[in-house]
């Protein structure tokens, strides 16, 4: 199935938002992108770099004639976007997001809707860079990644075909789940190797050698706190927004590493070495 | 200063050893490279390789000839060479090793000879790889990488110029320090973060979906788990060689890990943001 859509809206044009439109057109999936934000300058920098045609400050215009929004804000915006699209989106017109946690975005909809609505379609999209903004978006970004889209109870099916292809179209990899489920995998996959990664350089940080730690921070650490240099707000609202999971999987962490702290002091020798080989081997397997 | 070995014992040929090896002989700093260690195997690829001359399994043999021996074994092996060293080694020999963590080689050495030999100049590559073995070390492998040297109360300041010029010579930045601060360095910046990425990889493989973890494993999670992939053996003897500091930086770690779980906990958007903030800016300094 091949899909074309005449007129899309982008709410958000940052780099998931931006990389969007860019996949979009180079396929030839869309006429016209209209972009819609908070921050005109960031609109301007997206009509600049050709990332979308036209845009609107004011979101009524800018949904009036689309048969395709897409919500790539932050999480924490989502809901009160629900809001201001209830009263102004084309009956028709298919929403889709891109955010990072699932159930709190279907439990706004839901909020604002009453019931979630029929042409709604929850995804998420496991890409992104270190990154943040319009200018580091481009379209190659899902090109054999994986979308997760989470459907919900009240989903029209044709709406789910739709994104579904959209995102095939564009190079990824399409798959489904529960929001719940989606939101414990993406706890464990992604929330917590961030929050560890931004408390390693919170903790290194804070020591009194701070300059000079970060003089003699090697390969190893360079990888592990690359991913550190994400957009703070976003982590944000992702913390909060999938807090159970990543609470759960904070407490499953800090228990694992009180063992290995346990088998380090008293000399556990067998313990440590096979949580080490365990590791390796889980890692070498992922990776083959 | 340009220096110049006649032959030199490298003990292990592993990625270290064997990048050393190679490292010199690019640079023309030594006309025989013996190996020893206790794999043969491992030998006959070395030499096949063209990383060492000759090798022999018999310490003695390998030493008898040679102004300066390398010690690029697992730190649990330190010991044991010492004691074998102490009647063989010819006694203006210069011995330097790699160990990751210093104090404990130190300590070793005290042990078995009574006070440090004077000819005995301690230093610490930081840098490496995560493949280990002959098969993957190269002569680049230092280039611009810092070495720390850690000088003990009993040194030969000429003994310890040579190590330096040796370094300095095959493309690494010295720099000196305390043995124990060395370990306090090393455990925050390399020995905390590869115990953190053990750590994440061991509570993901145990989660029911741990294939399906796995497969969602995106980006950030990639870059954070490489390290994972190390030699487990040499991590067991780095995590007790180097035990007091990495406990003590384990539980700074938890500490701010329980602050940060806290504050999503309690909604604490402030320190949230906080705490992510300064981690990036901290991070991105580092990266400038």
């Amino acid at each position: 199935m091949s899909i074309m859509f005449k007129n899309i809206c982008i709410i958000g044009t940052g780099l998931i938002g931006g990389s969007m439109a860019r996949a979009m057109r180079r396929n030839g999936m869309c006429e016209h992108v209209i972009g819609f934000g908070r921050k005109e300058d960031n609109l301007k920098k997206a009509k600049e770099l050709g990332v979308i045609d036209s845009y609107s400050l004011d979101l009524a215009e800018a949904v009036s004639e689309v048969s395709l929004i897409v919500l790539a804000t932050p999480l924490g915006a989502m809901k009160a976007l629900f809001e201001q699209l209830k009263s102004v989106k084309p009956e028709l017109a298919i929403i889709t997001d891109v955010g990072s946690a699932k159930a709190c975005v279907i439990q706004a909809a839901k909020q604002v809707y009453g019931e979630v609505p029929s042409e709604f379609v929850p995804g998420h999209p496991i890409a992104g860079t270190e990154n943040s903004g319009v200018d580091a978006s481009f379209a190659e970004l899902f090109d054999h990644r994986r979308v997760i889209l989470t459907p919900h109870d009240n989903i029209d099916p044709e709406a789910l075909n739709v994104v579904r292809e959209l995102w095939t179209n564009i190079g990824a990899q399409v798959s489904e789940m529960s929001p719940e489920h989606h939101d414990e995998v993406l706890a464990a996959t992604s929330h917590l190797p961030h929050l560890l990664a931004f408390t390693l350089v919170e903790t290194l940080a804070r020591m009194n050698e701070g300059q000079e730690i970060f003089e003699y921070a090697a390969g190893g650490f360079a990888d592990f706190t690359r991913i550190a240099s994400s957009d703070p707000v976003m982590w944000r609202d992702i913390s909060f927004d999938n807090r159970l999971a990543i609470v759960k999987m904070i407490d499953r962490f800090q228990d694992d590493l009180s063992d290995v702290r346990a088998a380090i002091e008293s000399n556990d020798d067998e313990h440590l070495l096979e949580v080490f080989t365990r590791a390796k081997n889980a890692r070498d397997n992922f990776t083959t």
